[in-house]
């Protein structure tokens, strides 16, 4: 019997098209979705992550927000490693290989999103601005440079940690989609196939599919 | 007695003026401070990072690794939560409240260093380029955004978890300090004295004397 009961997971009621199948709580729903517990979503509209009540639990007013019988966690690394913990199917039981898989964590996390980020805030948030034209190539090649790092390691392996997946693939996988509207990842003979078997998993298309039928909501005044 | 046995962390034998006392192996050695932990220092000159030896360790050719007897770690988030996670020092043994410093941990990593990361390829990598002109106001909105959340949480608590310094703080304040070229961090009422405090430190303090003793390395050829 799971140790995890009364499992709740935030998420929006609508995003921008190209952030859809790629907010945060996906990642849990996802992690939650390999490790076979049932969870519930609490749908925020736009706005709401902003009042007091959702800062004192998630402070910089994103999702997801995860709770269950007698904890409440913010951050996806921090719910991802925590479901983890107690789940053979996202972390192997012996130690050396859970240090590894935890580095892979927060590698996905701290070495590679600033940069998909950085891209993504030029293509969505900024486009066509006159600074974007500049800076674009820049951040370019710092995520050629560390997705060849990632391609070089993975190698021949299937999966980061060899042939069994784990929630070291699981947030990277989740990072390198940041990065779907480019081929700057299917281009990468190594990544490009490693993604889409990560991709392939039935726990990751039932966790796009739960994420998508929570946008049942309208774009607050401002967006479109 | 430690369970941690022959610990070694990597680290530079040079780097830039900005970056010293800020390199992320200075995170995995205030931790060991704190958890008084003894450990030896790896120092690599510029370029080795790079070798294929490193890179099987650290494939993203960063500092710091860490290493102990039958285990290897790569991230400074990752190494900070193995060394607190038996370490009374850095993490409270209630649950939910390990469960908030994990969430911290993560926090300063990915929904705050990403923007002062952003202001300091600005400030430092990229000083003068034209795009910076439009670009560093926006980013510096988006950090006062992220740092007033920080702000407004901490409130008048000493420590992100209450009276007691723990994991959570030592990776905020180690993020806080890459806004040390500006007031960003020291004109904040709340999070001015907070980083003070967790800079007064006896562990902090020699954690950064620590590192600075090891710069004793030249500038790589390109460098000044």
């Amino acid at each position: 019997m799971s140790k995890h009961t009364n499992v709740t997971v935030t998420a929006f009621d609508w995003v921008p098209d190209f952030a859809q199948g790629n907010v945060r709580d996906f990642r849990v729903r996802w992690a939650l979705e390999e490790a076979g517990i049932p969870y519930k979503s609490k749908v925020l509209k736009q706005g709401e992550q902003k009042s007091p009540d959702y800062l004192s639990l998630q402070p910089f007013g994103q999702v997801p927000v995860f709770s269950e019988d007698g904890l409440t966690l913010f951050e996806s690394g921090a719910i991802l490693l925590h479901i983890a913990k107690d789940c053979p199917a996202l972390m192997p039981s012996d130690e050396a290989a859970k240090a590894r898989v935890t580095s892979w964590v927060f590698a996905a996390l701290n070495s590679l999103e600033h940069y998909l980020q950085s891209l993504a805030e030029i293509d969505f948030f900024h486009k066509g601005e006159d600074w974007t034209k500049e800076r674009r190539p820049q951040v370019l090649e710092s995520i050629k440079t560390a997705l060849g790092r990632v391609s070089t390691f993975l190698s021949d392996r299937k999966y980061l940690e060899g042939d069994r997946f784990t929630a070291g693939d699981l947030m990277m996988a989740s990072v390198l989609r940041i990065a779907r509207h480019t081929d700057l990842v299917t281009s990468d003979p190594v990544l490009g196939p490693y993604l889409k078997r990560c991709q392939e998993r039935p726990a990751f298309e039932r966790a796009i599919k739960a994420q998508m039928a929570d946008f049942t909501g309208k774009p607050p005044k401002g967006f479109s």
